[in-house]
């Protein structure tokens, strides 16, 4: 199959797309946005990130053939779209968005970003599918977030909720009623609009993933050489808070739970990021209404996390405030039987493959600035 | 009170501004971009609009102040947050928004615009009230739209939806699931999510005006000098299905049903547009959760008008091939207490009221270009 991969210079796109390149014809579209992010945080991935040109060059030595393509899908439409209509790609997998909810939170300017760029990508990958290539499977990555955690609506199904209307008593099916909890969050909600009115109005075959909180750095094709390697961002508005974990472990720092720890998320491993969105990819929806699958490997508790990380390695644990507005504690069970029907056998936690992350976090040790660990912002 | 009208030269801005004026300091923010759609179109309104400039004359003249701001709050926000931190106002009417369903279905072009001018709009106000008039009330106005028409769901309640989730048992109160027919629709439910996110997070006071199809032209005040007409759209893009049919009615043309007519819609005169907004914008809602308003006069089917028309005026009715995508029939009850509670006595539709807009209509016939009528693309 020819695929795109919009935003596959990404933490999770750029494995994605070496992934895909095994057994597909890859063509990366990217803005190279998250590199210019680094710069204005002042902050950095733990591991180093190589030049557009040396991981093509080093994917090529691998057999992995990726074609770049630098366009801003929300800012040059008009050549996004020419690209559309030419390769009239099988499958778009859509990762162009602004992805760190800390981020989206900073302040005026990052939130106005964060909303125009990810409605406007989205909307405009909407549009080049219906005006250039109307069979093309669109795979997007939304999260688990957009569902919020609340416990009256009981473990969290893949997408929509059935419920009985009090006043009619009839029975429907809606799209899962949407509980944000940050700016970036409420952007994938709006997703869902587009896509639900996109599929609704012209039919555009669509694979919503809700993602759970990524961890981990290297996968089969990345971990083949040093070039190829992945993202580690550790700090307080990219690094997701596992991987921050590590990194704290790793270079003799306590850990950091932010509130009671007691908030219950679902994860998963990069390596699984990349399977799946394989999986989808291969394995389009039927006709109807759009296919949203939960894309999470395992639930735990943060502060279970930190546990696990302090036994293994002796680390202490400290509380701080919680920066944001979210319960202490909350339930939550999440269905995934959708990806796990397509052959999906999740990774799970363990500690050899945390030891696999903290041999990176240990070698990366000298990148590591400890004054960006705590920058995650308040809301 | 202190008013910013966003959007206060368009067809219910206008007629809003100078309602308000009576009894506030009232300050239009506009981008014109209304008197330029008629020009891309190669439209107009039957009625002439007068120049910014004369408009405030004759305005004046009346012991009504409108101070006018040229501003794109989408693409000028620096411009407009400083607007706002300067005069904090203590209430925003949000019109700024493309309002038309059908020019959002034109192609391309026309749903980009729409989304990107409508999304970015509505953030930009919400932004600039966080960051520098975090006590204004925000009065948006929605569109019944949003609700999409479906029977299971039962009356329409004003925004939320009491259900009970069947996994669980639980009751709950949810935002209405939308369905919206339309990209322009669409917009009002990005909206939504918006509105709730920035009450959630920030508190922001918010009234949304779920408006249903308005008709008519003229009001108390826009009645009194010639120069401050409203506009008065009769083509297909623009056109409300009233007021079209009173078009073809006054110009000896055939009424056109498109479809069935069998749809139930509901309808509100100008002059209620005015009046609602303004008991809103005078009764702010108490803390917590957005506040959904139906600003709604009554609900007739589309057929049921054109017979009315018929009966009094002698036209006949013609069905055409319905262009949208839209059920034949459907069953229609909505809930408009909350505006009733403020005072709301809606106008219903009567003979007198035809007849004053006939009056115009028959007055502006060399105005009537017949090939704008038929002008509602298919989608």
């Amino acid at each position: 199959m020819k695929i795109f991969v919009l935003g596959g210079d990404g933490f999770c796109g750029w494995p994605t797309a070496l992934k895909l390149a095994r057994d597909h014809e890859v063509h990366i579209i990217d803005n190279h946005s998250r590199r210019g992010i680094d710069k204005e945080l002042n902050s950095n991935s733990l591991t180093p990130i190589h030049s557009v040109l040396d991981r093509n060059t080093a994917a090529l030595e691998q057999g992995l053939i990726i074609r770049q393509n630098n366009i801003d899908i929300a800012k040059d439409y008009p050549m996004f779209a020419q690209k559309v209509a030419e390769d009239k790609p099988d499958v778009i997998v859509h990762f162009a968005e602004q992805r760190a909810a800390p981020y989206s939170m900073l302040g005026e300017k990052e939130r106005r970003y964060t909303v125009d760029n990810n409605v406007t990508a989205t909307h405009n990958v909407l549009n080049a599918i219906v005006e250039h290539s109307p069979n093309t499977h669109l795979v997007h990555l939304g999260t688990m977030g957009v569902y919020g955690y609340s416990k009256e609506m009981g473990s969290i199904p893949e997408g929509y909720l059935d419920i009985t209307v009090k006043e009619t008593g009839s029975d429907a099916s809606i799209l899962y009623p949407t509980n944000p909890g940050s700016v970036y969050h409420m952007t994938k909600s709006l997703d869902q609009l587009l896509f639900q009115f996109y599929n609704k109005n012209w039919g555009v075959k669509i694979t919503d993933l809700h993602q759970g909180i990524v961890w981990g750095t290297q996968t089969d094709e990345t971990i083949l050489d040093p070039r190829l390697m992945n993202r580690f961002d550790y700090d307080g508005v990219y690094g997701t808070v596992l991987n921050r974990f590590i990194s704290q472990a790793a270079t003799g720092n306590d850990l950091t739970i932010y509130g009671t720890g007691g908030q219950k998320r679902a994860f998963i491993h990069i390596k699984d990021t990349a399977n799946c969105v394989k999986l989808a990819a291969e394995n389009p929806p039927e006709a109807g209404k759009v296919r949203i699958l939960n894309q999470v490997s395992e639930v735990r508790q943060v502060k279970e996390l930190a546990e696990i990380i302090s036994r293994t390695y002796g680390s202490n644990i400290v509380y701080h405030d919680n920066p944001r507005k979210e319960l202490a504690e909350n339930e939550l069970e999440v269905d995934n039987t959708g990806l796990r029907s397509l052959g999906f056998e999740p990774i799970t936690l363990s500690v050899s493959l945390i030891d696999d992350v903290r041999y990176i976090a240990e070698k990366m040790k000298e990148n590591l600035n400890p004054e960006n660990i705590m920058t995650s912002p308040r809301w």
